[in-house]
């Protein structure tokens, strides 16, 4: 008989196999002048430098990580009667880690190819450029529903046991928090030493070719935006659907979030497929066409599945009131960063008074954005849970409740295959823009790239918002799954906040997502100081280079290398760090002290992911509102003033803020995955205390 | 027979006596030449002016607020059989308003007379001007405590009634948000238009006599930093008092917190009278010392007290786990904001490659600053918890626990007298400084006013860090108080995380000090925007005045009034959003939502406060760094970078960070005084959703 749940590896294969049809699509798109081909290979070859070193580092840690894991986990392989789970997880767990690698690196490849070939096809106008970038967003989007969900379903048909697919999700997430941390830091280096030299200190434009770093910016945005921003998509994504298998177990419903899951990418898959723009269409829009598209049709899709296969509509009104919560999240990132709105015109106003005012009023918006994410994702999940308690009898209700908002965690993620395309086309088209910049292709191709760039910014929004919504939804059905995983273990506690211990736990997490930014954020700051010193120097030492003499070009690729060593020297001990403390706090304080360290990490976690992405996004807007010519325009005070914002957002929306999602992710998986070990084994349970 | 409490109102007239005492002793000191008489008139003048209006607008507030009380608390006076009590917490409440106001009232009068005084007394060398600083910072410390206590005792001689007390705590803090929202705005204000305009377009001097908001600067430090900090202390000290009440009430120990209380205002009497500084001494050291003796003092008395009266010594040992934490805590700020230390030096450094990299590298260790103090309020619960649970027998084991918790923060803030006279000593040499800077004194006085006011921000440090911490541990006992009343109430709730209705309030309690903050930000951003176009105003149109021609001055007066207006617009829609969001969750939510909120509020406000005044200690001493000499000094690049650093610092910490510990405290007050009325009308519960 067919069982319902392989819909899940279907679609992701026919996710793979479309994703395929479109990376050929692409790669037999022209490239160009022979200069734009040099400037797009410069970039793919720097791109791969940073992953084979990236993956060289990470594949050592991945490793000593999974020979960990099958020591110690599910049970201490010498205490086991089923030593072969030990291996199954160790393996899963890489596993888990190859495949969200692999998507990461699949995606970035087309990225890398799609920049020229978008830059030669606004030659031609907007409607040949267009699908070109928006595709080649597409392959990384399908790429990481495709491997995501064809992982799962290979390591749950194998194993049955989702707790064995929860170390697929930790290796995914761990590979994801160094995807997003390294990139973060690599991007941000790149982007603040050739923005501090070139545009401040010499008052060159952006993406100049004389700037040595410039190459290494471009750089940047792939690894950074693309490969990490896929990862922490992915990682949510992998998350929310174990999370929600973990809830199901005990009430036979494992196999619901695979259908969900499935239909998702099937929804996605037809989404990616209706976006076009015609000659005079608006980009913009039609990426976020594309976005309800899907979500409407993943409505349809599981209603129809749902009373077909008899599961209770509950339970789909549930993954619908997450989804709903996604967009309206995302729309109101929307207004805090938007260009046309309050809290980025009146930063540029502000800057008129100088850095100081620029920098106090950015940072007040980004503190009030965070109200309505945090009001939204609480009332979705209020609304989730009591929507579901009453499907549970004879004590289940809770289960079911807690079931039901892992589904709207699940409902909300489930468009992921979209939200990622419409996201990665915006580094392809900014790309794009400096392809064509550098290569000189003239002001009206020029003017074709910006638009596709500003559209591509519009839907970033939108799905920024979107990504920490999905985050913090699928953060609190880890919780549940660890409070779960914790009460099969044997273990039934409250985590009451009036309980010293989970308050310790609390004071400790909320402290984490802190120390994790500063320490990512100095990580840029130190790196960037080191490349701006080279830059410095090339300038000075690299004879005609500053007039622009022909002939003369500077040594991008000792930039490249300067970032890309810096970048994996900081994201170590940041990433060690989250998983360090937090089996700290499991084995000294126990299963209490260990939730209430979650709950806590989740707390300031998305607070300050809300507060950083949003601030940036509005400094960076702030600057481009005064750069299209208000309040006295480029070279303004005003402007310099604003430079300097978005120089500070830099770090804080593409480096801390992204990471924090993953983060907070890492952790809750550490926290279930070590659940039973905790439960039987902590300092002060063995020291008589508890 | 002698009641043991009564050694509480004892003590608080002991104190007010020596306040008296050594406010004539400021009162007979010379004031200098005349011109020196001038400054500091005008800078009394400005006090007394922001405080008439400040004080005539919450008159009404308060007033209205009273009414509100006075007809539906305890409960509504139509459903009350004891009406009598509705008319004694209205009463409590607006005395409580006033005894917080006086407190503020005289410490500011005292420290506007003696900053002359001191300057004066500076011509005769240190040991000659210290006493004067810190006798003024006395008064302040005095009258603190003495009102406070007194205040409370008087409360509970006539009611005997801890709630009605907890109504004169609301009176006291309502009062303290105003106090330090509205200080904090007009401070910020007035310092930042004065350093824009002065110390960065035009290169004049800080405190130079021809900028026109010099005054409005020097009345800011009195009207911020005396009075609104003495008003936050006087607010956690008053509040944790009566949350230890509420604790104890079940217990049969009210008496304990008011005996340990009187002992500790003996304790900071008799550490206040042994600070002394010798001919070529160390003012700093003699702040600190008398610090530490204090605590000694406390730890002594307190047990010899506890042995006296046969209190258990395990809460005696609570108080001293948080006294413990409080100096603890104390010296990790100091490590993170100190000149001498790498966070301050590194920012300082970091300054060489630009402004944004200040700004990011001092935001990260503020950032990582959250960590040691967050780690140290939670141990010192769990050890106080784990320290008087074993007194409780019968079922009471609970009770005790959260009564040694409550115990902790009392004896945290136990020594309050001292630590608000270390404080206030630092505005009143500041402004001496100002003083003797304005009227010309020369060299060798000002070496003699810097030596006094750098010793000033050391003992700042360790004062705010400590203040920051009380205030934690005070909001964990209310938080214990508000539980225990809810539970009176019928309502026996656990705040447990997976309770999606504690986890709404939660949410929303996370995001209410960041907009706070966002709110009375701007608020300092829109009001500076207002002066200093007022102070680019009188530069361009009064002849004379750049050059400093002899006898043009500016009007000063204009921009106190800006200041003064603009403050108290900004800062009534702050503060009422925090009691009216508050009452919101209650009534819509429950207790059990409320409970959640006030967690996350917890949580997110001490994280911000925390960051907030360390990030912007450091920038200050970043900036302090680099004009000592270091890094290219005055006038650099490296200066000028950090100067934006430190702008951007000054509403964090002077502003926003410091009014987080009383909105939280302010909240928790409401909740408890609501907690019998939400139990019984709520809408979800009318609505039969729990």
């Amino acid at each position: 008989m067919f069982e319902t749940w392989l819909i899940a590896p279907i679609s992701a294969l026919a996710s793979l196999l479309t994703g395929l049809y479109l990376y050929r699509y692409i790669n037999k798109q022209d490239s160009g002048t022979p200069k734009m081909q040099e400037i797009s290979h410069a970039i793919k070859e720097g791109a791969n430098a940073f992953l084979r070193r990236e993956y060289t580092i990470l594949a050592i840690f991945v490793l000593v990580v999974a020979t960990l894991l099958g020591i110690f986990l599910p049970k201490p392989i010498w205490t086991s009667e089923t030593p072969l789970q030990n291996i199954s997880l160790a393996l899963a767990y890489m596993f888990g880690a190859f495949c969200s690698a692999l998507a990461g690196y699949f995606g970035m490849d087309v990225a890398t190819r799609a920049n020229a070939k978008a830059a030669n096809a606004a030659r031609e106008g907007l409607n040949k450029a267009f699908p070109i970038g928006f595709r080649g967003g597409a392959v990384m989007g399908l790429s990481v529903v495709g491997f995501s969900l064809l992982g799962i379903s290979i390591v749950y048909a194998i194993t049955r046991d989702p707790n064995i697919v929860l170390g697929f999700s930790f290796g995914a997430s761990a590979l994801a928090l160094f995807a997003k941390a390294g990139g973060g830091i690599y991007t941000k280096t790149a982007d603040i030493s050739a923005d501090l030299v070139g545009k401040v200190e010499l008052g060159i434009p952006e993406d100049d070719p004389r700037n040595p770093a410039v190459i290494a910016d471009n750089v940047g945005d792939n690894v950074g935006d693309v490969a990490g921003m896929g990862a922490d998509l992915a990682d949510s994504y992998i998350a929310s659907i174990v999370a929600v298998m973990i809830l199901g177990q005990a009430l036979g419903h494992v196999e619901i979030p695979l259908v969900f899951a499935g239909l998702g990418a099937i929804a996605a898959l037809m989404g990616v497929a209706t976006v076009r723009v015609g000659e005079k269409g608006n980009p913009g829009k039609a990426l976020n066409t594309g976005t309800y598209l899907t979500c409407i049709l993943f409505a349809v899709l599981t209603y129809l599945a749902s009373w077909y296969l008899g599961f209770d509509l509950r339970l789909w009104g549930a993954a619908l009131v997450g989804l709903t919560a996604g967009v309206i999240i995302g729309i109101t990132s929307d207004y805090f960063t938007s260009i046309d709105r309050p809290p980025a015109r009146k930063t540029a106003e502000a800057s008129q008074s100088g850095t100081a005012l620029n920098i106090i009023t950015g940072f007040s918006y980004g503190l009030y954005s965070v109200l309505p994410p945090l009001v939204g994702i609480g009332i979705a999940s209020v609304i989730a849970y009591y929507l579901c308690y009453p499907i549970g009898v004879n004590g289940h209700e809770l289960d079911y409740a807690l079931f039901g908002v892992g589904m709207a965690a699940l409902g909300m993620l489930s468009i992921v295959g979209m939200i990622v395309a419409s996201d990665a086309y915006g580094p392809i088209v900014d790309n794009a823009k400096g392809v064509a910049e550098q290569s000189g292709l003239g002001e009206e191709v020029i003017a074709v790239t910006d638009k596709l760039d500003a559209a591509g910014n519009t839907a970033k929004a939108i799905t920024k918002g979107f990504a920490i919504g999905a985050a913090g939804l699928t953060v609190i059905a880890l919780l549940a799954a660890y409070h779960t995983t914790a009460r099969e273990a044997g273990v039934n506690v409250v985590f009451d906040m009036m309980d010293p211990l989970v308050l310790l736990g609390a004071f400790i997490g909320i402290a984490i997502p802190p120390v994790f930014s500063a320490m990512v954020m100095l990580g840029v700051g130190k790196n960037a100081n080191r490349m701006i010193e080279e830059i410095r120097r090339q300038f000075r030492e690299i004879p005609g280079l500053k007039e622009g003499k022909e002939g003369v070009k500077p040594d991008y690729a000792k930039c490249v290398d300067i970032a890309t060593v810096g970048a994996l020297k900081e994201l170590l001990p940041a990433s060690t760090l989250a998983i360090v403390v937090t089996l700290l706090v499991g084995f000294v304080g126990g299963i209490k002290a260990l939730g209430g360290y979650l709950a806590g990490s989740i707390f300031s976690g998305l607070l300050f992911a809300l507060l950083m992405a949003n601030a940036g996004g509005l400094w960076d807007n702030a600057k481009k509102y005064i750069e299209a010519g208000a309040l006295g325009g480029k070279g303004s005070e005003a402007h310099k003033a604003a430079v300097v914002g978005d120089t500070v957002g830099d770090p804080f929306k593409d480096t801390a803020g992204p990471s924090l999602n993953t983060l907070i992710c890492v952790m809750s998986l550490v926290a279930s995955l070590f659940a039973t070990l905790i439960a039987q084994y902590n300092l002060l349970q063995l020291l008589g205390f508890v």
